[in-house]
Protein backbone atom coordinates (compact mmCIF):
# COMPACT_ATOMS: atom_id res chain seq x y z
CA UNK A 1 0.00 0.00 0.00
CA UNK A 2 1.67 3.47 -0.89
CA UNK A 3 1.72 6.07 1.53
CA UNK A 4 0.06 9.51 1.96
CA UNK A 5 0.50 12.43 4.38
CA UNK A 6 -2.12 14.25 5.53
CA UNK A 7 -1.40 17.42 6.30
CA UNK A 8 -3.33 17.78 9.76
CA UNK A 9 -0.65 15.46 10.69
CA UNK A 10 2.01 18.03 10.63
CA UNK A 11 -0.48 20.45 11.38
CA UNK A 12 2.00 23.45 12.07
CA UNK A 13 3.64 23.37 8.78
CA UNK A 14 2.54 25.35 5.73
CA UNK A 15 0.90 23.98 2.75
CA UNK A 16 4.36 24.34 0.86
CA UNK A 17 6.54 23.02 4.10
CA UNK A 18 4.55 19.95 4.12
CA UNK A 19 4.94 19.53 0.65
CA UNK A 20 8.35 19.44 0.42
CA UNK A 21 8.79 16.88 3.85
CA UNK A 22 7.02 14.27 1.50
CA UNK A 23 9.14 15.03 -1.30
CA UNK A 24 12.26 14.41 0.88
CA UNK A 25 11.25 12.06 2.55
CA UNK A 26 9.92 9.79 -0.22
CA UNK A 27 6.26 10.19 0.53
CA UNK A 28 4.42 10.07 -2.56
CA UNK A 29 1.00 11.66 -2.06
CA UNK A 30 -0.79 13.75 0.53
CA UNK A 31 -4.12 15.36 1.90
CA UNK A 32 -4.81 18.79 2.18
CA UNK A 33 -6.57 20.88 4.56
CA UNK A 34 -8.43 23.94 3.12
CA UNK A 35 -7.04 26.04 5.41
CA UNK A 36 -3.59 25.71 4.39
CA UNK A 37 -4.75 26.28 0.69
CA UNK A 38 -7.05 29.36 2.03
CA UNK A 39 -3.84 30.90 3.24
CA UNK A 40 -1.96 30.97 0.08
CA UNK A 41 -5.05 30.73 -2.24
CA UNK A 42 -5.67 27.93 -4.76
CA UNK A 43 -3.40 29.24 -7.73
CA UNK A 44 -0.22 28.62 -6.12
CA UNK A 45 -1.50 25.61 -3.79
CA UNK A 46 -2.08 23.77 -6.92
CA UNK A 47 0.89 25.11 -8.46
CA UNK A 48 3.37 23.95 -5.76
CA UNK A 49 1.91 20.52 -5.47
CA UNK A 50 1.88 20.21 -8.97
CA UNK A 51 5.70 21.07 -9.29
CA UNK A 52 6.38 18.52 -6.33
CA UNK A 53 5.02 15.66 -8.67
CA UNK A 54 3.09 14.64 -5.49
CA UNK A 55 -0.48 12.79 -5.92
CA UNK A 56 -3.14 14.90 -3.95
CA UNK A 57 -5.55 12.14 -1.80
CA UNK A 58 -8.08 14.22 -0.49
CA UNK A 59 -8.90 17.74 0.66
CA UNK A 60 -10.12 18.30 3.99
CA UNK A 61 -13.14 19.62 4.57
CA UNK A 62 -16.31 20.30 3.93
CA UNK A 63 -20.02 19.28 5.84
CA UNK A 64 -21.44 20.96 8.65
CA UNK A 65 -24.59 20.29 6.84
CA UNK A 66 -26.68 19.62 9.83
CA UNK A 67 -27.26 23.51 11.23
CA UNK A 68 -30.61 23.64 12.32
CA UNK A 69 -31.96 26.71 10.34
CA UNK A 70 -32.50 27.17 6.31
CA UNK A 71 -30.21 30.19 6.34
CA UNK A 72 -27.24 28.23 8.07
CA UNK A 73 -28.00 25.38 5.43
CA UNK A 74 -27.46 27.97 2.81
CA UNK A 75 -24.41 29.26 4.32
CA UNK A 76 -23.05 25.46 4.75
CA UNK A 77 -24.05 24.55 1.01
CA UNK A 78 -22.13 27.52 -0.11
CA UNK A 79 -19.13 26.89 1.79
CA UNK A 80 -19.13 23.52 0.46
CA UNK A 81 -19.73 24.30 -3.13
CA UNK A 82 -16.18 26.80 -2.18
CA UNK A 83 -14.71 23.49 -0.67
CA UNK A 84 -15.44 21.64 -4.55
CA UNK A 85 -13.33 24.06 -6.13
CA UNK A 86 -10.73 24.17 -3.94
CA UNK A 87 -10.48 20.07 -4.31
CA UNK A 88 -10.67 20.61 -7.99
CA UNK A 89 -8.02 23.06 -8.05
CA UNK A 90 -5.05 21.65 -5.88
CA UNK A 91 -5.93 18.93 -8.40
CA UNK A 92 -7.60 16.27 -6.53
CA UNK A 93 -11.71 14.10 -6.98
CA UNK A 94 -12.12 13.30 -3.12
CA UNK A 95 -13.34 15.91 -0.81
CA UNK A 96 -14.30 15.03 2.62
CA UNK A 97 -17.35 15.55 4.28
CA UNK A 98 -18.02 15.56 8.36
CA UNK A 99 -21.30 15.75 8.54
CA UNK A 100 -21.95 18.02 11.61
CA UNK A 101 -23.30 17.29 15.03
CA UNK A 102 -26.81 17.72 16.73
CA UNK A 103 -27.93 21.93 15.63
CA UNK A 104 -27.66 23.77 19.33
CA UNK A 105 -29.99 22.91 21.48
CA UNK A 106 -31.72 19.92 19.29
CA UNK A 107 -31.80 16.46 20.45
CA UNK A 108 -33.28 15.51 17.30
CA UNK A 109 -30.87 12.61 16.19
CA UNK A 110 -32.89 11.04 13.18
CA UNK A 111 -33.67 14.85 12.20
CA UNK A 112 -29.84 15.75 11.97
CA UNK A 113 -29.21 12.61 10.29
CA UNK A 114 -32.17 13.80 7.67
CA UNK A 115 -30.34 16.79 6.94
CA UNK A 116 -27.38 15.16 6.02
CA UNK A 117 -28.97 13.01 2.95
CA UNK A 118 -30.31 16.30 1.90
CA UNK A 119 -27.40 17.87 2.34
CA UNK A 120 -25.33 15.55 0.07
CA UNK A 121 -28.17 15.47 -2.05
CA UNK A 122 -28.01 19.36 -2.74
CA UNK A 123 -24.16 19.08 -3.19
CA UNK A 124 -23.22 16.29 -5.05
CA UNK A 125 -24.62 17.22 -8.12
CA UNK A 126 -22.14 20.60 -8.05
CA UNK A 127 -19.02 17.96 -7.03
CA UNK A 128 -20.03 15.75 -9.61
CA UNK A 129 -19.62 18.79 -12.43
CA UNK A 130 -16.32 19.79 -11.25
CA UNK A 131 -14.76 16.26 -11.04
CA UNK A 132 -15.04 15.88 -7.13
CA UNK A 133 -16.38 12.77 -5.37
CA UNK A 134 -17.75 13.60 -1.73
CA UNK A 135 -16.70 11.37 0.56
CA UNK A 136 -18.37 10.93 4.15
CA UNK A 137 -16.52 10.30 6.88
CA UNK A 138 -18.26 8.16 10.43
CA UNK A 139 -16.84 9.81 13.18
CA UNK A 140 -16.29 7.75 15.76
CA UNK A 141 -19.61 8.09 18.04
CA UNK A 142 -18.22 9.78 21.35
CA UNK A 143 -18.09 12.65 18.36
CA UNK A 144 -21.55 12.01 17.50
CA UNK A 145 -23.46 15.03 19.48
CA UNK A 146 -20.78 18.12 18.20
CA UNK A 147 -19.43 16.88 15.24
CA UNK A 148 -21.23 14.19 13.04
CA UNK A 149 -24.19 12.58 13.40
CA UNK A 150 -22.74 9.72 11.18
CA UNK A 151 -21.14 7.24 13.25
CA UNK A 152 -20.30 4.32 11.31
CA UNK A 153 -19.65 3.15 7.88
CA UNK A 154 -22.91 1.73 7.61
CA UNK A 155 -25.29 4.26 7.73
CA UNK A 156 -22.31 6.71 5.92
CA UNK A 157 -23.20 4.05 2.93
CA UNK A 158 -27.18 4.11 3.83
CA UNK A 159 -26.58 7.82 2.84
CA UNK A 160 -23.77 7.33 -0.26
CA UNK A 161 -25.66 4.71 -2.03
CA UNK A 162 -28.56 6.78 -2.72
CA UNK A 163 -26.28 8.73 -5.28
CA UNK A 164 -24.12 7.11 -7.97
CA UNK A 165 -20.68 5.75 -6.48
CA UNK A 166 -18.39 8.54 -8.46
CA UNK A 167 -20.72 11.02 -6.76
CA UNK A 168 -20.46 9.90 -3.17
CA UNK A 169 -18.69 6.93 -0.82
CA UNK A 170 -17.07 6.95 2.45
CA UNK A 171 -13.76 7.47 4.33
CA UNK A 172 -12.22 4.75 6.42
CA UNK A 173 -10.39 5.80 9.24
CA UNK A 174 -8.63 3.60 11.63
CA UNK A 175 -9.57 5.70 14.43
CA UNK A 176 -13.67 6.28 14.04
CA UNK A 177 -14.14 2.65 12.87
CA UNK A 178 -12.45 -0.03 14.74
CA UNK A 179 -14.29 -0.78 17.30
CA UNK A 180 -17.05 -1.30 15.04
CA UNK A 181 -18.52 -5.18 15.31
CA UNK A 182 -19.88 -4.79 11.52
CA UNK A 183 -16.43 -3.70 10.29
CA UNK A 184 -15.74 -6.32 8.00
CA UNK A 185 -19.26 -6.64 6.42
CA UNK A 186 -19.02 -3.06 5.89
CA UNK A 187 -16.00 -2.52 4.46
CA UNK A 188 -16.92 -5.13 2.02
CA UNK A 189 -19.83 -3.98 0.94
CA UNK A 190 -18.23 -0.43 0.58
CA UNK A 191 -15.81 -1.97 -1.72
CA UNK A 192 -18.22 -4.25 -3.79
CA UNK A 193 -19.97 -0.61 -4.48
CA UNK A 194 -16.59 1.08 -5.42
CA UNK A 195 -17.33 3.33 -2.41
CA UNK A 196 -14.17 3.32 -0.69
CA UNK A 197 -12.70 6.94 -1.26
CA UNK A 198 -10.43 7.10 1.09
CA UNK A 199 -8.71 4.83 3.59
CA UNK A 200 -6.82 6.91 6.87
CA UNK A 201 -5.18 5.61 9.66
CA UNK A 202 -4.26 6.38 12.89
CA UNK A 203 -3.96 4.85 16.07
CA UNK A 204 -6.19 4.76 18.95
CA UNK A 205 -4.09 5.38 22.28
CA UNK A 206 -5.39 6.02 25.64
CA UNK A 207 -5.91 7.46 27.93
CA UNK A 208 -8.11 9.97 25.92
CA UNK A 209 -7.21 13.66 26.70
CA UNK A 210 -9.15 16.24 28.06
CA UNK A 211 -9.83 17.29 24.69
CA UNK A 212 -11.03 13.41 22.56
CA UNK A 213 -10.54 15.65 19.38
CA UNK A 214 -6.95 15.34 19.69
CA UNK A 215 -6.50 11.55 20.93
CA UNK A 216 -4.95 9.91 18.23
CA UNK A 217 -1.50 8.04 17.77
CA UNK A 218 0.77 7.29 15.55
CA UNK A 219 0.59 4.38 14.19
CA UNK A 220 1.39 1.07 16.56
CA UNK A 221 1.26 2.88 19.35
CA UNK A 222 -1.99 1.94 20.41
CA UNK A 223 -5.10 -0.67 20.23
CA UNK A 224 -5.49 -1.00 16.72
CA UNK A 225 -4.56 -4.16 14.89
CA UNK A 226 -3.63 -2.26 11.64
CA UNK A 227 -2.45 -5.40 9.84
CA UNK A 228 -6.31 -6.44 9.63
CA UNK A 229 -7.32 -3.27 8.87
CA UNK A 230 -5.08 -3.02 5.81
CA UNK A 231 -6.31 -6.57 5.10
CA UNK A 232 -9.61 -5.58 4.73
CA UNK A 233 -9.31 -2.91 2.90
CA UNK A 234 -7.31 -4.33 0.33
CA UNK A 235 -9.91 -7.39 -0.01
CA UNK A 236 -12.51 -5.06 -0.50
CA UNK A 237 -10.57 -4.19 -3.63
CA UNK A 238 -8.21 -0.77 -2.32
CA UNK A 239 -5.61 0.18 -4.26
CA UNK A 240 -5.28 3.57 -3.26
CA UNK A 241 -2.84 5.09 0.07
CA UNK A 242 -2.53 4.88 3.14
CA UNK A 243 -2.94 8.40 4.67
CA UNK A 244 -1.66 9.40 7.33
CA UNK A 245 -4.04 11.49 9.87
CA UNK A 246 -3.20 12.20 13.49
CA UNK A 247 -4.55 14.85 15.82
CA UNK A 248 -2.60 14.87 18.85
CA UNK A 249 -1.45 18.14 20.14
CA UNK A 250 2.27 16.57 21.36
CA UNK A 251 2.91 15.47 17.95
CA UNK A 252 1.45 19.00 16.78
CA UNK A 253 4.15 20.40 19.22
CA UNK A 254 7.17 17.65 17.75
CA UNK A 255 9.42 18.95 15.12
CA UNK A 256 7.55 18.69 11.74
CA UNK A 257 10.45 16.65 9.62
CA UNK A 258 10.85 14.66 12.54
CA UNK A 259 7.09 13.34 12.69
CA UNK A 260 7.07 12.90 8.46
CA UNK A 261 10.02 10.41 9.46
CA UNK A 262 8.46 8.65 12.43
CA UNK A 263 5.21 8.65 9.71
CA UNK A 264 6.88 7.17 6.86
CA UNK A 265 8.86 4.71 9.34
CA UNK A 266 5.85 3.49 10.78
CA UNK A 267 4.42 2.60 7.00
CA UNK A 268 7.12 0.70 6.22
CA UNK A 269 7.51 -1.16 9.34
CA UNK A 270 3.52 -2.47 8.98
CA UNK A 271 4.00 -2.80 5.49
CA UNK A 272 6.72 -5.25 6.20
CA UNK A 273 4.92 -7.17 8.92
CA UNK A 274 1.62 -7.26 7.00
CA UNK A 275 2.11 -7.84 3.58
CA UNK A 276 0.54 -4.68 2.80
CA UNK B 1 -42.48 3.63 33.49
CA UNK B 2 -41.13 3.08 37.11
CA UNK B 3 -38.10 4.86 38.50
CA UNK B 4 -35.12 2.65 40.08
CA UNK B 5 -32.09 4.36 41.13
CA UNK B 6 -28.67 2.73 40.91
CA UNK B 7 -26.66 3.18 43.61
CA UNK B 8 -23.57 4.08 41.95
CA UNK B 9 -25.30 7.35 41.26
CA UNK B 10 -24.96 8.09 44.90
CA UNK B 11 -21.05 6.88 45.54
CA UNK B 12 -20.81 8.28 48.85
CA UNK B 13 -23.57 6.58 49.96
CA UNK B 14 -23.75 2.82 52.29
CA UNK B 15 -26.19 0.37 50.62
CA UNK B 16 -28.31 1.26 53.95
CA UNK B 17 -28.08 4.61 53.46
CA UNK B 18 -29.07 4.93 49.46
CA UNK B 19 -31.90 2.55 50.17
CA UNK B 20 -33.11 4.86 52.75
CA UNK B 21 -33.07 7.89 50.31
CA UNK B 22 -34.91 5.74 48.10
CA UNK B 23 -38.07 4.62 50.46
CA UNK B 24 -37.64 8.75 51.81
CA UNK B 25 -38.02 9.67 47.90
CA UNK B 26 -40.85 7.48 47.36
CA UNK B 27 -38.22 5.80 44.48
CA UNK B 28 -39.18 2.04 44.43
CA UNK B 29 -36.82 0.08 43.39
CA UNK B 30 -33.05 -0.01 43.57
CA UNK B 31 -29.90 -1.56 41.94
CA UNK B 32 -27.29 -2.28 44.13
CA UNK B 33 -23.40 -2.65 43.66
CA UNK B 34 -21.09 -5.70 44.68
CA UNK B 35 -18.78 -3.05 46.96
CA UNK B 36 -21.20 -1.76 48.93
CA UNK B 37 -23.02 -5.61 49.38
CA UNK B 38 -19.67 -7.31 50.27
CA UNK B 39 -18.76 -4.25 52.61
CA UNK B 40 -21.73 -5.54 54.98
CA UNK B 41 -22.36 -9.11 54.11
CA UNK B 42 -24.95 -10.55 51.28
CA UNK B 43 -27.26 -11.46 54.32
CA UNK B 44 -26.99 -8.16 55.96
CA UNK B 45 -27.72 -6.70 52.65
CA UNK B 46 -30.82 -8.60 51.90
CA UNK B 47 -32.70 -8.57 54.97
CA UNK B 48 -31.86 -4.11 54.67
CA UNK B 49 -34.10 -4.62 51.31
CA UNK B 50 -36.53 -6.72 51.80
CA UNK B 51 -37.27 -4.97 55.39
CA UNK B 52 -37.61 -1.63 53.03
CA UNK B 53 -39.68 -3.29 50.62
CA UNK B 54 -37.93 -1.86 47.42
CA UNK B 55 -37.39 -3.80 44.63
CA UNK B 56 -34.02 -4.63 43.52
CA UNK B 57 -33.64 -4.17 39.81
CA UNK B 58 -30.15 -5.66 39.06
CA UNK B 59 -26.54 -5.90 40.70
CA UNK B 60 -23.49 -4.42 38.90
CA UNK B 61 -21.57 -6.24 37.73
CA UNK B 62 -20.08 -8.84 36.69
CA UNK B 63 -18.11 -9.85 33.20
CA UNK B 64 -14.25 -8.73 32.57
CA UNK B 65 -14.14 -12.24 30.70
CA UNK B 66 -11.69 -11.00 28.12
CA UNK B 67 -8.07 -11.85 30.18
CA UNK B 68 -5.64 -13.39 27.87
CA UNK B 69 -4.13 -16.59 30.20
CA UNK B 70 -6.37 -19.34 31.01
CA UNK B 71 -5.43 -18.95 34.82
CA UNK B 72 -6.83 -15.22 35.12
CA UNK B 73 -9.55 -16.67 32.93
CA UNK B 74 -10.79 -18.76 35.93
CA UNK B 75 -10.35 -16.52 38.24
CA UNK B 76 -12.91 -13.93 36.40
CA UNK B 77 -15.35 -17.17 36.40
CA UNK B 78 -14.92 -17.48 39.99
CA UNK B 79 -15.74 -14.13 40.60
CA UNK B 80 -18.40 -14.09 38.43
CA UNK B 81 -20.29 -16.84 40.25
CA UNK B 82 -19.55 -15.07 43.70
CA UNK B 83 -21.60 -12.29 41.90
CA UNK B 84 -24.38 -14.61 40.75
CA UNK B 85 -24.94 -15.73 45.13
CA UNK B 86 -24.64 -12.07 45.76
CA UNK B 87 -27.52 -11.21 42.88
CA UNK B 88 -29.74 -14.00 44.65
CA UNK B 89 -28.72 -13.12 48.04
CA UNK B 90 -29.97 -9.65 47.48
CA UNK B 91 -32.99 -10.47 45.98
CA UNK B 92 -32.52 -9.31 42.31
CA UNK B 93 -32.77 -12.02 39.29
CA UNK B 94 -30.42 -9.71 37.24
CA UNK B 95 -26.68 -9.46 37.27
CA UNK B 96 -25.00 -6.99 34.96
CA UNK B 97 -22.48 -7.97 32.66
CA UNK B 98 -19.59 -5.45 31.71
CA UNK B 99 -17.69 -7.68 29.21
CA UNK B 100 -13.97 -6.27 29.45
CA UNK B 101 -11.97 -4.91 27.02
CA UNK B 102 -8.76 -6.07 24.95
CA UNK B 103 -6.42 -8.15 26.81
CA UNK B 104 -3.31 -6.42 28.04
CA UNK B 105 -0.54 -6.31 24.58
CA UNK B 106 -3.01 -7.59 22.60
CA UNK B 107 -4.69 -6.06 19.82
CA UNK B 108 -7.10 -9.25 18.47
CA UNK B 109 -10.17 -7.44 18.91
CA UNK B 110 -12.27 -11.08 17.39
CA UNK B 111 -10.42 -12.94 19.51
CA UNK B 112 -11.48 -11.02 22.87
CA UNK B 113 -14.86 -10.76 22.05
CA UNK B 114 -14.76 -14.89 21.25
CA UNK B 115 -13.69 -14.85 24.83
CA UNK B 116 -17.07 -13.33 25.90
CA UNK B 117 -19.22 -15.94 23.99
CA UNK B 118 -17.20 -18.71 26.14
CA UNK B 119 -17.31 -16.93 29.28
CA UNK B 120 -20.90 -16.27 29.29
CA UNK B 121 -21.18 -19.41 27.96
CA UNK B 122 -19.41 -20.89 31.02
CA UNK B 123 -21.49 -18.73 33.55
CA UNK B 124 -24.87 -18.73 32.14
CA UNK B 125 -26.00 -22.46 33.21
CA UNK B 126 -24.38 -21.53 36.76
CA UNK B 127 -26.53 -18.74 37.34
CA UNK B 128 -29.85 -19.99 35.58
CA UNK B 129 -29.90 -22.37 38.52
CA UNK B 130 -29.46 -19.68 41.19
CA UNK B 131 -32.25 -18.11 39.19
CA UNK B 132 -30.44 -15.27 38.00
CA UNK B 133 -30.35 -13.63 34.57
CA UNK B 134 -27.09 -12.08 32.83
CA UNK B 135 -27.52 -9.09 31.18
CA UNK B 136 -24.57 -8.01 28.92
CA UNK B 137 -24.11 -4.48 28.78
CA UNK B 138 -22.81 -2.78 25.67
CA UNK B 139 -20.72 -0.15 26.61
CA UNK B 140 -20.16 2.94 23.94
CA UNK B 141 -17.45 2.20 21.71
CA UNK B 142 -14.83 4.82 23.34
CA UNK B 143 -14.31 2.12 26.28
CA UNK B 144 -13.65 -0.86 23.37
CA UNK B 145 -9.97 -0.79 24.10
CA UNK B 146 -9.66 -1.14 27.98
CA UNK B 147 -13.71 -2.31 29.57
CA UNK B 148 -15.94 -3.58 26.79
CA UNK B 149 -15.38 -5.40 23.59
CA UNK B 150 -19.51 -5.45 23.23
CA UNK B 151 -19.76 -2.40 21.71
CA UNK B 152 -23.82 -1.86 19.85
CA UNK B 153 -26.62 -3.29 21.20
CA UNK B 154 -26.84 -5.48 18.43
CA UNK B 155 -23.60 -6.87 18.80
CA UNK B 156 -24.78 -8.08 22.56
CA UNK B 157 -27.80 -9.57 21.25
CA UNK B 158 -25.75 -11.84 18.82
CA UNK B 159 -23.92 -13.38 21.86
CA UNK B 160 -27.29 -13.09 24.19
CA UNK B 161 -29.25 -15.37 21.24
CA UNK B 162 -27.14 -18.10 21.84
CA UNK B 163 -28.81 -18.80 25.15
CA UNK B 164 -32.21 -19.19 26.41
CA UNK B 165 -33.64 -15.42 27.10
CA UNK B 166 -34.23 -16.49 30.68
CA UNK B 167 -30.83 -17.05 31.11
CA UNK B 168 -28.90 -14.26 29.09
CA UNK B 169 -30.06 -10.93 28.22
CA UNK B 170 -29.01 -7.68 27.42
CA UNK B 171 -29.00 -4.04 29.36
CA UNK B 172 -30.47 -0.88 27.43
CA UNK B 173 -28.21 2.07 28.96
CA UNK B 174 -29.18 4.92 27.29
CA UNK B 175 -25.68 6.16 27.70
CA UNK B 176 -23.97 3.93 25.78
CA UNK B 177 -26.63 3.47 22.95
CA UNK B 178 -27.90 6.72 21.98
CA UNK B 179 -25.75 7.30 19.04
CA UNK B 180 -26.99 4.14 17.64
CA UNK B 181 -27.83 3.81 14.04
CA UNK B 182 -29.34 0.63 14.12
CA UNK B 183 -31.08 1.57 17.70
CA UNK B 184 -34.76 1.55 16.90
CA UNK B 185 -34.56 -2.01 15.24
CA UNK B 186 -31.84 -3.41 17.96
CA UNK B 187 -34.09 -2.07 21.08
CA UNK B 188 -37.22 -3.99 18.72
CA UNK B 189 -35.46 -7.23 18.48
CA UNK B 190 -34.02 -7.51 21.76
CA UNK B 191 -38.03 -6.84 23.01
CA UNK B 192 -39.16 -9.46 20.21
CA UNK B 193 -37.00 -11.82 22.04
CA UNK B 194 -37.80 -10.92 25.71
CA UNK B 195 -33.73 -9.47 26.21
CA UNK B 196 -34.19 -6.78 27.88
CA UNK B 197 -33.06 -7.48 31.35
CA UNK B 198 -32.20 -3.59 32.74
CA UNK B 199 -33.24 -0.40 30.96
CA UNK B 200 -30.90 2.32 32.41
CA UNK B 201 -31.00 6.38 31.96
CA UNK B 202 -28.53 8.91 31.96
CA UNK B 203 -27.58 11.88 30.09
CA UNK B 204 -24.64 12.42 27.28
CA UNK B 205 -22.90 16.02 28.42
CA UNK B 206 -20.45 17.88 26.88
CA UNK B 207 -17.65 18.51 27.07
CA UNK B 208 -16.39 15.05 28.01
CA UNK B 209 -13.93 14.87 31.21
CA UNK B 210 -10.49 14.05 31.54
CA UNK B 211 -11.36 10.80 32.59
CA UNK B 212 -14.26 9.60 30.25
CA UNK B 213 -15.41 7.40 32.36
CA UNK B 214 -17.21 10.02 34.66
CA UNK B 215 -18.26 12.19 31.97
CA UNK B 216 -22.66 11.52 32.88
CA UNK B 217 -25.52 13.97 33.11
CA UNK B 218 -28.29 13.85 34.99
CA UNK B 219 -31.35 13.21 32.77
CA UNK B 220 -32.54 16.37 30.75
CA UNK B 221 -28.97 17.78 30.99
CA UNK B 222 -27.43 16.65 28.04
CA UNK B 223 -28.18 15.84 24.41
CA UNK B 224 -30.32 12.29 25.04
CA UNK B 225 -33.80 12.64 23.81
CA UNK B 226 -34.94 10.63 26.72
CA UNK B 227 -39.13 10.85 25.59
CA UNK B 228 -37.88 8.77 22.00
CA UNK B 229 -35.61 6.17 24.36
CA UNK B 230 -38.73 5.85 26.88
CA UNK B 231 -40.88 4.96 23.52
CA UNK B 232 -38.62 2.35 21.94
CA UNK B 233 -38.18 0.49 24.74
CA UNK B 234 -42.00 0.64 26.16
CA UNK B 235 -42.68 -0.47 22.09
CA UNK B 236 -40.52 -3.30 22.70
CA UNK B 237 -42.56 -4.04 25.39
CA UNK B 238 -40.48 -3.43 28.69
CA UNK B 239 -42.46 -2.84 31.37
CA UNK B 240 -39.59 -2.76 33.82
CA UNK B 241 -38.08 0.12 35.65
CA UNK B 242 -36.31 3.12 34.71
CA UNK B 243 -32.96 2.77 36.48
CA UNK B 244 -30.86 6.01 36.59
CA UNK B 245 -27.45 4.92 36.83
CA UNK B 246 -24.87 8.21 36.99
CA UNK B 247 -21.29 8.21 37.24
CA UNK B 248 -19.70 11.35 37.83
CA UNK B 249 -17.74 13.35 39.83
CA UNK B 250 -19.59 15.91 40.59
CA UNK B 251 -22.53 14.10 41.47
CA UNK B 252 -20.90 12.15 43.66
CA UNK B 253 -19.06 15.08 45.76
CA UNK B 254 -22.78 16.34 46.02
CA UNK B 255 -24.78 15.66 48.73
CA UNK B 256 -26.74 12.49 48.63
CA UNK B 257 -30.16 12.96 49.54
CA UNK B 258 -30.51 16.40 46.77
CA UNK B 259 -29.05 14.01 44.32
CA UNK B 260 -31.55 11.65 45.05
CA UNK B 261 -34.22 14.51 44.92
CA UNK B 262 -32.97 15.46 41.55
CA UNK B 263 -33.44 11.97 40.25
CA UNK B 264 -36.82 11.43 41.37
CA UNK B 265 -37.59 15.37 39.97
CA UNK B 266 -36.27 14.52 36.51
CA UNK B 267 -37.84 11.59 35.99
CA UNK B 268 -41.42 12.58 36.98
CA UNK B 269 -41.02 15.45 34.59
CA UNK B 270 -39.96 13.14 31.86
CA UNK B 271 -42.65 11.01 32.51
CA UNK B 272 -44.85 13.54 32.22
CA UNK B 273 -43.69 15.20 28.95
CA UNK B 274 -43.38 12.30 27.17
CA UNK B 275 -46.20 9.99 28.59
CA UNK B 276 -43.76 7.24 29.96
Amino acid sequence: MKLALNQATVKRLTLAEAVDGCVRHGIPAIGLWRDRVQEIGIEAAGKIVRTSGLEVTSLCRGGFLTAGSAEERAAALADNRRAVLEAAGVGTDVLILVVGGLPAGSRDLPGARGAVLDGVAALAPFAAEHGVKLAIEPLHPMFCADRAVVSTLGQALDIAEHFPAEQVGVVVDTYHVWWDPQLEESVARAGRGNRIHSYQECDWILPLPADVLLGRGHVGDGHIDFARMRELVAAAGWRGHAEVEIFNQEIWDADGDQTIATVRARHEALSAASGY
